[in-house]
């Protein structure tokens, strides 16, 4: 439940903290302009030797874009490497490897970074959330994932094809395209989630069981994850579709508040799912209710029906001596015409109760 | 529960999405000014050959209004072609089609947008909330409607007889009509779904179902879905009143302020609806405990009575031997005085707790 | 529940909608200056004919204030006479008439509008509602209610008799002593609904009975009426107190701002109500699982002590030849000994366990 | 519950309602500069006749601070000469008679209010709310207090006494010192109202009664009522810290806002009372579902062990003539074995289902 | 509960209020700058004493920082000289003894002051929350705490090692790390109670006990407390990020911004837990219904179909003479046949409804 990676408390500023878990990273570089694209991977080991002069060139031409894609943050030579490489501030880099961090946008002079959160859905339809922070200035990105996989393919094929503007527009348009992808990848999620809470809602109303409980409680609490992975990138979306800043350029703050609309709509769903999640456990509790209000009919039918004839076959079955009525001939089958009125004006009046009759339903 | 028509993840900004179920787009324009009035439709075929002259020549004159009304968004060809006629941005026409988008009012350097859900109520008493999207400039006005059918005709009757002002003034005024009765048409809705509550709350104070609950869960979800609706529209709404813009006169934006108040309106009976629609609940919990209660007292009634005279028959129904009572004449006669005695000292006792005396009432 | 008057769905704007049972407007006109009071009645006719020289006449004379007092909103063709005369906007005359309008103030370059809710107690103990709109400029006041029959005859007598600064004072100061009196009607409101919560509270937490949820239910559905229209008062009548206006004097401002402190006041109270009504239906519940838990007392004491016997009766009934026992001359006084300390046994267990031997109490 | 003295709806602004509860006014004067304090009464009668000549001379002098201490407000005429003497707005003695007033501080040309909710603890355990209304200018002070007693002594006694920087401060200093003293004066009764809750969190988790439930009801209603009480007053200390005025000077501003950080920690504490309270309701509802549970399972284990065996009993009391197994000399105790295995198994079963066996607990 | 140490009602501002619990002070000092480190404790006499010059010398060297860490509040005599000393506002000591303060930055032309709460876990899991309050000028640095024992023991190593940039930092610095480090003790703290919910969220799901719900209550305390402590520590901290002070170099504001930054995150959490620890109650309470209904469920089963069977035996063991089927020799085996068939119908029928056959399920 608790899964933030933190410093020892009392360490410096920016201390880096390494998950034993946390995959190696793996590099790699898409670097383009309108004209061509370059792919390659850069190794750890180039990266920690001089021998990156083939990135360092990209770096250096100011009319390129440089994307440098890293995924996974288990090793710290390699993240201060590249903090160095691309002059990162010491609490940045904390920020990018001390997961969670919570989402954010920041400018300072030097560069923009934009930290937020990246959902998938795992084979067994349970919700992935991994950090995913971007750090651009004109000429460069960075991203950096937790783990390898993620949900920027079709950027990358927009990117090799020169498809609309892409090619032609610069490091932050390419920001934009990533977080605006981020943000569309939670609609897939929010269909997904959908579709179990219809699902659960015919369960619920139709034949509410134990087990429901329990996956209305599951969806509650995954509604409460996204919730709060949600929230604040909402700000800082808005922020990169407000601030006046050097690394958003007038016409990419247009696209960027596309982006804005898209994560409000997201955050409406979701709020309104968890009104609906909420809701159902009134209706659950309702129907545990009912169902109870049932049994007891049940018994009470029974018991109020044959106990009182149970006494009086007793009564009957007493040895007493001078028990008169047990001679005349007309006592027993006189017995049973008391014996099935009986039964019968208790089921006339059960039925007036609407206790029965009605066998499905609970009106009183 | 999950409606949004939403682009691949990772497709670039304004990829248009074409459900398959839409309709074929439907175009008639009306075009007027204060004189006369011209209506006529425009087919698909003559919209993407060159053969709109018509068209064209309404929009170039600057002094007329031209109403162009597209009902059916099932054909990307179309659409893409009346974008480019109206030099619609690619986010704009991405809007209009991608429904449903979050209702808002943009206006840019070209021309204003206001995109909101209109609502009818259909013959089976569902509610069917579809996108409205309006563009307009000075001279010309664009509404785009997911499927045929809406609530406008009274307005097209008060163009065609140049009732009022609305022949006099621009599209920004026909906007507002358009808009203003949008809204109104949620008068309506409300006024069923405030019968239907009265309806259940009788019938829940009387005498509760099961269905009963299963109908408030349904009511609850409906306003749910029109609350969703109604929240972002106010808004939108409200910037159309408030911000100065090319594309609002002065005069107009005082009719706008009056569409302001009817959707404040609106919002605050839906809410006072959702207060009353989440005390049925309450109201229905508390009627099915009271029944439950009244279920066990008859059991206990039965129950306590009964069940210790059983244990008396059988007591006297034992084959002792030495059972010197069963000998005695008055024994039996004493016997059935003990049980009448026991059954009138229990009534008694139940009826100072006053379990029973007072058939329909639950007082301790 | 829904009692908006609305025109019909897509009408041009300020169209009236006259309801049938609305009655006819009865107009009572108070003209007066420092010195002197004049009151007369309008007629219908009158109005509607040229033949209203006298009202005319009043309007003219800047240095005395004219209240005209339209009761009933019975007449198309009298309001729009009133309208016409007065020259109010088509929105203002449609705000008045398609009542209840959202309570609100508006200032406009020739007269200023406060539109709120009038309240009463009807002699059956219901709280009637009713619309007031005040329509006033430097030298006259109009006032619009629903139906005849108001809280104003003490400001009247006080008109009549010279009482205090009201005859030495403006229109704006004669619109302050109606809109206050309209709050200060709230007062003994809440005076009566403390009065029948104090009435429940007491009840509910000696004696709950199921009318008292039902009552509870009423007094929540009339708080929230009441906030309904007590919450835009509110910020109507801090316009009130706040803006800058041609239409309220410096002077009369401070007295407003009494006003907005005893609306306020009201609120709080009301607010404090609500919560208190909304902790009722907590109490009731508990107060229902309470009793139910008494009554499963007594059949589980009844149950557990002669259920048991009953088996050993039954036993002792049996009809097998070889049960020695039976012959014992003890065995009939051993079994009632047997009887006995069951039964003690399980006194003293349940009255350990508290369930009985505090005939009042549920502790366990 | 409701308890606001209010004038008669429509009567003139500033109209003043004396309550016949209301005590006959008390009125004390203390005078004081640096070097020297003069403290005496004023009876009612001298106030009303023109011998009042020393509070005047006191009046007059502007180097001393003269605080006039109004204790009960049950004469109009003497509140109407105080209203004159000070030269009081008729709308400011109307808030001070007419309680409880919304707390709030206003400023005008001529003097400060203040008016607040000053709270004791009864000797009863109860909490008394009564108004102080404080108004100062530069060089006296007025308060007025509904009722005599007062928390008022210590400060008395530092004027007496001349410690601190009481006696060389102006009138806002002594203002500070009474409205702190008002403020501070709900800490104890915090603290009382701790160690209640206190009290009843023990008695609820460990053996709740049904009395617990009216009493964490009343704990609720109190707290409600300090909240509606305190919230105001919030608001008018912070008026006293922020605004620029010629009454409060800079160096007492400072007081002042440690005044507003003791408001809102009381505020901070009796919400977290209040949350506590609320959360009580839910521990006692499920301690008494699970009492009922506990009630339920006795019953169902003994008529589930005996109700059977009953009926085996019964069989066996029959008296076909052909039942062979009573004449088996083995069948009797073949029966009591039949008998104690059935009993035996019963009581596994429920063992294993945890109904008994671990006497305490409601495990499953 | 109430835990406010407070001055007399009424006594004057400043008072402290000395618990006898409180130990008595000890005082440490460290002085650095850059190229050295003197640590040494200050005896309660020598402070009393004029014998502190190498106190008194250390504060008039204006390049190093001097860190004097005050541990235990027991005694006014050696806090009043430390008052006097450092020359602190009355007001500002009676804060730092009169615990607990509510957290808040406040700057005057001396010095800054944070106050906040420190926390803790002990031994045995509970939370210990104590005030840290830290009084700084641009060369020395005040702290206080309640106890002794803190969180600050990694921060004076830095000290001493002069790792990073502590050493080369004015005290504005060092007061950012203490804080810093204050408010990420925070996070180990959360993930115990994570683990605490975590195993809590199991237990309720699986097998709820009584006493579930009394740790869920606890919990919800817990999280109650630290909430009251953090919310006021974020306004207190975002003060220092964003106000503009001498005590808080711009250099320094930045990493203020990150202490906010994990501020909101643990706010973040928690509250996120508090929803988690509400929705368990739900859960437990929807368990609890859920066993009552199974408990019912085996009573219902075995009355309904033992009880009718009883009165069948008991009918045959009646004693009347005339009763023919008694002699028939086929009587016996008929009546064991029907009772048969009598158990498989209510088996059939229960299993229909579903109460039994699926032995761990609810399902209706």
């Amino acid at each position: 439940m608790f899964e933030k990676r933190y410093a020892p408390v009392g360490s410096r500023p920016g201390t880096l903290v390494i998950s034993e878990h946390s995959p190696q990273p793996s590099i790699k570089v898409i670097h383009y302009d309108e004209s061509e694209v370059l792919e390659f991977s850069v190794s750890n080991a180039d990266l920690l030797s001089d021998n990156i002069l083939q990135l360092r060139a990209c770096l250096e031409d100011q009319k390129t874009v440089t994307w440098v894609d890293i995924q996974g943050l288990g090793s710290e030579e390699v993240l201060l490497a590249i903090a160095e490489l691309f002059a990162l501030h010491p609490l940045t880099i904390a920020d990018v490897v001390n997961v969670p961090q919570r989402p954010k946008t920041e400018f300072n002079d030097d560069y923009a970074v934009n930290i937020g959160m990246m959902a998938k859905i795992l084979g067994d339809g349970r919700i992935d959330l991994e950090q995913l922070s971007v750090v651009w200035t004109r000429c460069f990105l960075l991203t950096f994932q937790e783990r390898s996989g993620d949900v920027f393919e079709p950027v990358r094929e927009r990117i090799r094809q020169g498809q609309g503007t892409i090619r032609k527009s610069g490091a932050d348009y390419l920001a934009y395209a990533l977080i605006d992808t981020k943000v569309d990848a939670y609609y897939p999620i929010l269909e997904e989630l959908g579709e179990r809470l219809e699902d659960l809602e015919t369960q619920i109303i139709l034949s509410p069981k134990e087990e429901s409980l329990q996956e209305v409680y599951n969806c509650k609490r995954e509604l409460l994850q996204l919730r709060r992975a949600l929230w604040p990138q909402r700000e800082a979306i808005s922020t990169l579709c407000r601030d006046e800043s050097l690394f958003v350029k007038k016409s990419t703050r247009v696209f960027f508040r596309d982006t804005y609309e898209h994560i409000i709509q997201v955050i409406d769903v979701l709020e309104t799912y968890r009104e609906i999640a909420a809701s159902f456990m009134d209706v659950y509790l309702s129907s545990v209710s009912n169902r109870m209000n049932e049994v007891m009919k049940v018994l009470t039918i029974m018991g109020s029906i044959f106990i009182p004839l149970s006494f009086f076959a007793g009564v009957f079955g007493m040895n007493f001596e001078y028990m008169p009525e047990l001679k005349l001939r007309w006592a027993y089958p006189a017995f049973w015409i008391f014996i099935l009125a009986s039964i019968a004006g208790m089921i006339i009046y059960f039925r007036k109760k609407g206790w029965i009759g009605k066998a499905n339903s609970n009106s009183k």
